[in-house]
């Protein structure tokens, strides 16, 4: 496919329009191993701004990064019961190493509780040593049977918190911390609008007391869990003797929780903001920020007009920008390849810009005229950083319209039955796991998250009418 | 082992040094795994700054990151025969992927040649896809029998430089352009002084036409393979098919290179610098770079001189520093613990400090009286900048200065054995495999490297004293 083809239209086929623009932007490609993917410069890019963005959120919240082993010996996952029983239908097996088979197979590692789990238990002995609080940036496999390009890979990228504590307090205070510093990197790095919320019982981490999500609304309306924390509770302290002397030198076992955030969480940004031409990627994510595309029509116009671009790239230099001066396509070639590449704002500098001491900007999240505006010369690197500014912001709140114009109050369960096939239902829930079932089984939607911003008061149970404490929300999910 | 036991001296026993060193300073830990690791964050942060220091240069070179997948089809390693001869008895292998035994076995990288060679040759169709500049970081998995933390792990983390080019010249270009930026890199971020040379084709890279290196010596004398860059001539495209039409619409197999450095470097840093006391660190590269420790004796002391810590905290924030403010240990047990960790600068302040408005500060460098002085806390940050500054450059002339006094210039073969036995000879060697493998059996000491920079002129192979073109280090490794 070359980079004009046009891609399908997302009302026509989301799930085809995702897969190609995947392609298309060259963010990833497919591995010859079956569901493996190769994260292609363009969208490493947009993962490292993604790992920087929380990475010093991680630090500054107190905690520091180190490694953990890839390979896991297949004893260790078997020492939490629900960890085990969750896990092991997904797992990638060695058996061989340096020519001979191993006493003990060993697992490439689907998540990290137990390794981290073994060696904190080495590690801690004092309430001096609490609390531990360690992020891992990595690569972890799990063996799906579907998979899509980011969304589900059976190797994936992700950063993993595991923290220990003294107190059961602390740990959920901590957990509850995470899940708000991915909160707010979705919506004030990403523009993407997200519910935390708590996991039903049925959808929650195999190990974990509870599990919290953040939930984003794709542009199909289907809900992405696009980052979890977990409280662990004693599970894994138990599991893997993680004990401490307290302060009255009786031993106690720590209390952990674990965190993590995917190369999924690119998906969710496809999802969220593209649109028929294709990606459009926040500001403060995007790898490129600013392209600026030359225009001229023969040797004059070319150096004056390139002179001009020299010195607004030396302006632009707190940026990520790029030039585009390829002289084997044209500027409108250009603009569509890049509007589908996502770059939020684009200049363009013709021989009347140079004149007039002006250039045009673009707007990639408002196609047409809209988005068009011409502003002089001087002082462009404010007008850039503003308008960067301004896209961020009404990114944000379109899709934040968009899941609420798309999030329905159903008044009967019938009712609920049918909003979910094109939309999300904040409903009343007696939080039993069989209403949950019925719903899963009459319309494939599941309970995505009971909202910590609950609406007070009391209801009667959407689905069998007893008394409910919360509302939940119900859609159908990645 | 608590923090103040004392290490073995590194005369008496080396090996144990390095191996007690790197556990005490919580480094990094043996994983449950034999011959794997978990990289502390003591370690991962030092790591870290190595990563950021190398991707820096890397950027300014042209390059981008990107991911490819961990597990690469067994048999795409087949289609290199020299890489497979290499690699074949290292690997680890996935025989069972979600409950089934895959139809074929996955292994799992111990090098990405073979996987990245095999998406270049989906990419690569035009001249004008050229060249392709890609650097992964990432793990990898080699099944070694011998294993020492950071020197050699069964897993380990590098980046992999992966370039493609049209020429066979830009190809050689970009070889001995990246073995150019190690030898920066080491020089000027971790005080290494390296030696950049030509493999012999007996220690080449498996798959290599030429493999250049790092060399740097250890303070044992032993040499250290610190960073390679391998010109891949057309070997993996031929392998992979990676073709390209020219400016004359010609097919044309592309020129490939890679290049890496490891973990292992973090040995290189430890066992270049460190003394009988512990680590000593380079300031640039230093997860902490000063440490300030307290001094009072009673209530009114304590908050006068936390009182100044907390003002030069302020002053210092664009250092890494570290306020030390335990009270349940003394301040010389503190001063040996961050000695022990390596950390180049320490600032003492005492009421007397307060008093006079000074500080104390202690270079880890230069031990005892020769490293203290007292200075104004009036433009501290000044002070600290130019101080770590001449601690980078004292601890590069301090090893330079050792590897000088270690290398020599025998005049005979056995004098070229007895050499190598504390030290290195550069020697003129006549380039065959015989006279290398002669000196590797009577002495162990391989050849580490051609130098680049050759004293001109010719002389005799001092094993065999045919003439010989250039000279070559012969050194005892790791």
């Amino acid at each position: 496919m070359s980079t004009n083809d046009k891609l399908p239209s997302r009302g026509e086929n989301f799930s085809e329009w995702y897969n190609q623009l995947v392609l298309k932007a060259e963010l990833a490609d497919y591995a010859p191993v079956r569901g493996c993917m190769v994260v292609r410069p363009y969208g490493w890019t947009l993962w490292e701004n993604i790992q920087q963005a929380l990475d010093r959120r991680f630090k500054e919240t107190g905690h520091v990064n180190a490694a953990f082993p890839l390979l896991i010996p297949k004893s260790f996952l078997e020492k939490e019961k629900e960890h085990v029983e969750g896990f092991s239908p997904e797992l990638a097996v060695v058996t061989i190493g340096g020519g001979e088979t191993l006493e003990e197979p060993l697992i490439i590692r689907p998540t990290s509780e137990t390794i981290i789990g073994h060696m904190y238990s080495k590690w801690i002995k004092s309430y001096r040593d609490l609390p531990v609080l360690i992020n891992q940036w990595g690569n972890v496999v799990r063996w799906e049977m579907r998979t899509r390009l980011f969304l589900r890979t059976l190797e994936f990228y992700w950063q993993e918190g595991h923290t220990a504590h003294a107190t059961s307090q602390e740990a959920e205070e901590e957990t509850i911390r995470m899940l708000n510093v991915y909160a707010d990197f979705a919506i004030n790095e990403a523009a993407v609008p997200v519910i935390p919320g708590l996991k039903s019982d049925q959808e929650k981490f195999a190990g974990a007391v509870r599990s919290y999500t953040i939930e984003a609304m794709m542009g199909d309306t289907r809900a992405l869990q696009s980052g979890t924390s977990h409280f662990l509770g004693q599970n894994f302290a138990h599991a893997f003797d993680i004990q401490f002397l307290d302060w009255n030198n009786e031993l106690q076992f720590a209390w952990t929780t674990s965190w993590g955030l995917s190369t999924r969480f690119v998906g969710a940004i496809i999802m969220t903001h593209g649109d028929d031409q294709g990606l459009v990627l926040p500001p403060k994510l995007a790898p490129i920020q600013v392209v600026i595309v030359p225009i001229h029509k023969n040797d004059a116009e070319k150096s004056a007009v390139l002179e001009v671009v020299e010195r607004l790239r030396q302006e632009l230099r707190g940026f990520r920008i790029k030039v585009d001066d390829r002289s084997e396509v044209t500027p409108g070639f250009k603009f569509n390849d890049w509007e589908m590449r996502g770059v939020p704002l684009r200049i363009e500098i013709g021989p009347k810009d140079v004149e007039k001491g002006s250039v045009a900007l673009a707007r990639r999240d408002l196609p047409g005229k809209a988005g068009k505006s011409f502003v002089p010369q001087q002082g462009l690197s404010i007008q850039v950083e503003q308008t960067l500014g301004q896209i961020h912001k009404s990114m944000f709140e379109r899709a934040l319209a968009f899941r609420q114009g798309n999030t329905h109050d159903p008044q009967s369960y019938d009712e609920l039955l049918q909003v979910v096939q094109t939309g999300w239902a904040l409903s009343w829930w007696c939080e039993s796991a069989e209403c949950e079932a019925k719903v899963k089984e009459a319309s494939k939607a599941t309970t995505r998250c009971i909202p910590l911003d609950q609406p007070g008061g009391e209801g009667r149970c959407i689905v069998c009418g007893e008394p409910a404490r919360r509302k939940v929300y119900f859609a159908r999910a990645y």
